[in-house]
């Protein structure tokens, strides 16, 4: 199968990298419209530990929503079940950044994948008003999961995210004044804002993933990150709430738990089987990687990796 | 394991019967308010072909919007890929008779499982104007899954749901409005009300379910009913939607693909390993059997079954 | 004065004989789209007796939801303030037959002029099974009070509705869902099909609505129709709900209690002043008379006809 | 006449002393909080310059959203027809603060006098970063148009206002994402919470509110405050939007344009006849003054002022 894997991946990232049709590259940050729609990279690490890269998989992209689930496994950690107090778990059924259910439900958001939420989640690991702890925590759990101490902020990405935000304001507004949030609402927006603006690789993506096909222990170290039930809660909601509105889409068509964010990265896993990371800056209207899930349906169609698999 | 799962299957019987709270049965339909809330049923059957059973198991229930899973079968064979033009394959992030999302998008509904979606695939599968043709088809299908010809439709409730049906004839009205549905309004609505008034057991339904953690073949007689990848799109349907607005969270606390109905009745699946079927007449506020998710928590919790369990 | 009117009246239907934008013939129900968009008809009758007419002014016409005014009328006459139980009396700030807003409150509509709220009076004046009891009512008042006893409905539009009419027939099951109906579904959709399906000249409208301008007394005959107060509050719901979701716009251009219907035609009351007829069949996108709208901004503005001009 | 009114306006004054059930006075800002149920304040100013006053007519109280109607004659004086590319005319069917139709509408808020369209006003005239600017202007006009150089802003209130503010925090956020606001946003918010801090009395409001009723000539000057149209104009949103989403109700039972706010005051103009102005803290639970309303529909009754009576 490994050598299988070698084929796939190769031939998954040349089909991707002949693709005509890209999608659309995020343009409401400049920093993010700057990039190129011909990147592509993927990596797939198995629980074997072998690692199968193609394309640009070294190449560090902006990893904006996927530190959500990072943040989750922050706030899980400090927070515990008093966490889902603040932040449901339903997929919400409409956009990333919509404000109307926050209005018919008290100011709570649905799920923390969705903007609002992660910002809720933010604000609970954003101790006092100091924005960098929040980020910061983030940061160190990502430099410590991927093995790469060189793992940073973009300053130009979360400059710019802070600039433009007037969205994520009126949501971080909203939720305060609901005291869904208890920090202060300019510290936790940009904690937000500079979370999402850590630029890593597919690799170390790949790599700080593993924790997730492995019920909570990082393979590389040994080491619990979360629970086993808390990690395969964190699959439920990255199947049922990763990909926004095109999330039961995802589901249907691969299969997988993955989170997606609007610099074109993909994080997926395959539990007992593997950590994915693919990248390629070019969106579906939902804001999803248009080549990063198409690559993933060919890779979860060529293993039979699917968590509804029966012979998984 | 089989003499663990014999334990576990009891165990969680008699804990359910004794529980205090039991959900409140459905009284919108005078023919289900009448059941009794003490009732508990559970059948499990394993791969290799074991019935676990316990409780009310062989006492006939009303399967309602269970039966939205045979439909969708019966949808599939007949129109393929054509389907997904009348409905979508998102979770709604609303109520299972809600209208406001429908005015919002053009009339489409956004899954096969929540009500309006139900009615437009029923609406496929009722060629031309006769109400039996549609429901007929699910009952024939259910009979020959479960291997049990005697299962029915209970005409009162059919007739109940017909006379207290207003809500869901707005449905079907006005996706007739939008073109949705092709069919004549009344006989979609008389197939609908027919399928939901199919009575069987959990017997009867974790052995209509076996398919389902089969990849498609029904294991008993070896019959292809659905492909390879139309089992899993299902199964994927189930987790995503299966809930209403509680999907979510019965993907994270049990993590099953699962169908509910208000009469109290759930089918789930275990892909490689396990047909459900459980039965309690008390319901959560979403409409969800509340002893029966339970029980189902419980037996998750207690086996590891889950999909998102790396050692499954 | 009177001289001035007749001036400005011939001049008025001059200009809008001419006008190259003419608006859209409703095009839903096929008997109203073979109607050609270059009709114009228009008549004032003053307090004092006088009647100006221009263009098509005896050419009948499909009333549509003009007819809602004297279903209210009829509905006050026989339930009284029982009647605001049934139905509110608020702009709804959404469309004229929008479901939304029934979804979130309770099945009750806003007011008595957007499709749900009249199907709700029309279902309170259609005692028993009997749908030509309520339009029956209407037509009598209406042959009444334009002295016309020819006038009649038009039996194809009435049955191109029904037949059309899905999207009426959802907000009736769905008010029957929520008991806002009392009445039998059928038997009040097929009573509104009918009041809708009302024909007339503008001239036998204008002389029906004299009674608004007067306080409630039909002047022809001196009859009381209202109480003085309940011709006040008529005309304060032409005022704030009388355009759907264009009322506001109208309020501020033309200043005028008045009521459209999708045939094309407005009927305006002055108090004090006048009772105004206009019909011309293209629509704006909100659903009313284009010219229709502007001959009334141009007469408004010519007479200085507004109920918040001092001087009136 | 006159005689009569200083007996209506003595007697509704007295009734309203004495009426048990008062509304609830505002507690979202402390400031308000404080203010006793007790109080009632009627000033009326009729056309020939005669004044009638009753209980606490000459205590100042914080305007709040009847500042709305000022900023409203600043923006059409300084931006003309160009205004209503930021802010439409129609009611909005929703609460005061609502931020559902701004995501549905693109950002722009139905009419001046909901909030977010109170804070797009603002945000016209408040030129620049400056936010003294915009609620200098209002001042400004109110002192001029009332004659009492001493009307000031409540610095405490002011402040209070801004530190409770995260839902017009919100509002004006998602606004300025739309580009719907021009200027800084804490800036405009500024501007906008000094406005509704302003205070002053019954007598104040309803001198200051004399063009209204006058074709928009300040009566007491004789100097034009804006044109006959734009008075119309202003009065007709009054009436259609004055009242949130009792607006409708209002023009209903009393029939006369008039604005509230949550400080307890409302503003009224009968056109032609009187500007009126009253006051009593406790609020209904759309968040207008409960007694003030009831003394208004009181007077409007015993006097027949209202903008729907033939003989007005």
């Amino acid at each position: 199968m490994d050598q299988d894997l070698a084929t796939i991946v190769r031939e998954t990232a040349t089909e991707m990298a002949l693709a005509p049709v890209r999608g659309r590259v995020a343009d409401y940050i400049p920093e993010l419209a700057k990039l190129s729609d011909r990147h592509f990279g993927m990596v797939v690490i198995t629980a074997d530990g072998a690692e199968f890269a193609a394309g640009d998989a070294d190449l560090p992209f902006s990893i904006q929503s996927i530190s959500k689930v990072f943040a989750l496994v922050e706030a899980m950690a400090s927070h515990g079940e008093a966490l889902w107090q603040r932040v449901g778990r339903e997929p919400s059924g409409g956009a990333f950044n919509s404000i109307v259910q926050l209005e018919a439900e008290g100011g709570k958001p649905r799920n923390p994948f969705i903007n609002p939420g992660a910002i809720a989640v933010t604000d609970l690991i954003t101790d006092g008003d100091d924005p960098r702890a929040g980020a910061g925590r983030i940061l160190r759990l990502l430099r410590q999961l991927s093995g790469n101490g060189g793992i940073a902020m973009d300053g130009a990405v979360a400059y710019s995210e802070a600039a433009t935000g007037h969205r994520n304001a009126a949501l971080a507004h909203f939720m305060k004044a609901h005291k869904v949030l208890s920090g202060n609402v300019e510290a936790t927006l940009s904690a937000y804002f500079h979370q999402c603006a850590i630029a890593m690789s597919c690799r170390d993506l790949a790599r700080a993933g593993r924790f997730l096909m492995n019920d909570g222990v990082d393979p590389a170290s040994g080491q619990r990150v979360v629970s086993a039930e808390q990690a395969r809660r964190i699959n439920a909601l990255m199947l049922t709430c990763g990909h926004y509105d095109a999330s039961g889409d995802f589901a249907f068509s691969v299969g997988l738990p993955a989170k997606s964010g609007v610099g074109g990265g993909i994080l997926a896993s395959v539990p007992g089987r593997a950590s994915i990371a693919v990248w390629s800056p070019g969106l579906s209207p939902q804001g999803n990687s248009l080549l990063g899930t198409r690559a993933l349906e060919r890779l979860a169609s060529a293993t039979g990796w699917s968590v509804f698999n029966p012979n998984r």
